[in-house]
């Protein structure tokens, strides 16, 4: 029988019941629900009990309001659960999936196959650039990407994939409506629209926590096909999330680089330990052929108003030279320059010593 | 029984014979003549029965004397063969070895383990430091350097190795006399001197030929433990050693790079096909423990004067930067720069704009 939304934010709720106990009697799914109750330990199957007989009386009804209450004020706020048509199959075959995620922007996002692209935080300039690169590559052969939305490689990547036209899908460690890190505020934005989605097991309004991002990556990876590290050191968190992967069934693959280059050692160990030396997409997608859909280039058009000119996503306030932005934009250097221009004019952005950079606007973003 | 030199000499000079079937004769070594003579086809029979009982009538008997010749004018000669002590057993172990290698410098060279270095003509600044880099760690730890004395990643591999103290065996497409290339005279030169080995399969006075590179690389590994690979294109010359060396039983490393840049398109080709990445000396020793010796580091001091100073084999007619230098040299900024005036003093180099050029001298190298 198919349960609600509600039935399953219940069920996640339930006093004593870790997400690990609840996917394993998800999978085995007995009648409900006698059947749950009877395999529930003794405090839960009286918690669900009192929640199906007398809702109104149950503890969780308080949590339960305010939570569809925040699910009903906008079309684009969407609770994710194994009875839900939405839900990302590939999910299924991890140890401990999350019971529920919460989803914010597009779900359509999640019709396409899926790979996650992760790697450090402070990426090199050539790693910046494979990062873009091979993102806007993926979009373009019909793949949505997966990451973190953390700074560097995470956030690089699901930018290009939408600058493509193509889906990106961001795993936060925090409530999908809260903003973390707060530089990426209008990337959030952005996955909030068309082609892009954010997802979180944790419910809308929880801050981020240290804590919270290990647990994210196991989604990360749960709901890819394979994991590419673009850049990572040796003792990083990508390569943990790339063991888990692999121990989740998952390809890795890696990009190689320089042996002088700390950004590549992750990457470099990751190879010696049996993941694909990857050197464009193609060697990816010949891996994953059986997930690999009919190439779509541009399924969505870019936007093309100076407004969400997609170069703006890569000023901020430190200067970037204008070869750089052609790196990670994927532009012609005559059409970053005449983009350029068109955004100085609007008082968008402006030259400074190093390069160019965002201006603040009056309208917010 | 044991054969002399001669005798050797005159078995590689036998109408009929190639090196494949000699070798496998050499391998089941039937009672020496007579079984030999029975195992012979019968061109080959006679003429090895008229060298043995009246050699001065064989037709072989002027090119044998005019070897001879050449073999005792100077102590540095040698001619190796099967029955010699110091004949490489590893080449033993190849399908078809040469029967016979002329061999001019230092024998001792061959008393270390020995891993071959091939590569690119046109390497990167990155990958003549590795290929200098490389040699050095391996001369550092016993091992002696293996390669073709081709321009590029071969010369500076041995270059460096000898810099460094090291032994290196360099392995020729034409006589061990004749220099080829031409701007290697130095390098040939240092080759004959201690720790330095030139060998052949080709006897003395011949001129290279196109024809004889891809069967004197089969030597190179036949000679090696192993190959590293430290920049290749994707179709060159070095992969193609590389899968030599892949049949011959040995270790095939290549050192990762940029996917970005074409001469390391072939080491990512080569760790793709299963080569080991390697990122450093230690990588390729781990896996070549069984073969591995005491480290010995400067097993021979480098010679200090500048008359034999090891930065003049980093300059050419070709402005060198100084940063370039060092990188080749492995020596520090201060001693590079030292060492650079003091050559300029003596009027054995100069600099020019965009680095420091060699200047040729009277008395010759």
């Amino acid at each position: 029988m198919q349960r609600s939304a509600t039935d399953w934010l219940a069920l996640s709720l339930l006093p004593g019941m870790g997400a690990a106990r609840l996917a394993e009697l998800a999978a085995s799914d007995p009648p409900w629900p006698d059947g749950w109750l009877a395999a529930l330990p003794r405090p839960a199957a009286q918690a669900l009990r009192l929640y199906l007989e007398h809702p109104a009386q149950s503890p969780l009804a308080a949590r339960l309001a305010t939570e569809r209450e925040w699910l009903a004020a906008s079309p684009e706020r969407h609770l994710l659960h194994p009875d839900h048509p939405a839900w990302p199959e590939t999910l299924g075959q991890i140890a401990d999936p999350p019971p529920v995620l919460w989803a914010l922007g597009d779900l359509d996002a999640l019709e396409a196959p899926r790979l996650a692209m992760v790697g450090t935080r402070r990426p090199t300039r050539e790693g910046s650039g494979n990062a873009a690169g091979f993102a806007r590559g993926l979009a373009e052969r019909g793949w949505c990407v997966v990451s973190g939305m953390a700074l560097g490689v995470d956030g690089i990547a699901q930018q290009a994939a939408l600058d493509a036209g193509g889906c990106s899908v961001a795993v936060l460690g925090c409530g999908v409506d809260v903003v973390y890190p707060a530089r990426h505020r209008c990337l959030h934005e952005r996955l909030r629209g068309s082609g892009g989605l954010l997802l979180s097991e944790h419910p809308p309004g929880t801050r981020a926590r240290a804590g919270f991002f290990p647990r994210r990556n196991r989604i990360i990876t749960g709901l890819s096909r394979g994991v590419l590290v673009v850049e990572a050191a040796e003792r990083s968190g990508s390569l943990v999330s790339a063991r888990l992967a692999a121990e989740q069934g998952r390809e890795v693959f890696a990009l190689p680089g320089s042996i002088h280059n700390p950004q590549a050692s992750g990457c470099l160990h990751l190879i010696r330990e049996g993941a694909a030396l990857v050197r464009g997409v193609d060697d990816i997608l010949a891996e994953l052929a059986q997930w690999s859909v009919t190439p779509v280039v541009n399924r969505r058009a870019p936007e093309a108003s100076t407004d969400t000119d997609p170069l703006l996503a890569w000023l901020s306030d430190t200067p970037t030279p204008v070869d750089a932005l052609v790196d990670l934009s994927g532009l012609a250097v005559s059409d970053c320059q005449r983009r350029l221009l068109a955004l100085e004019l609007e008082g968008r952005a402006s030259q400074a010593a190093g390069g160019w950079v965002r201006l603040p606007t009056s309208s917010g973003a």
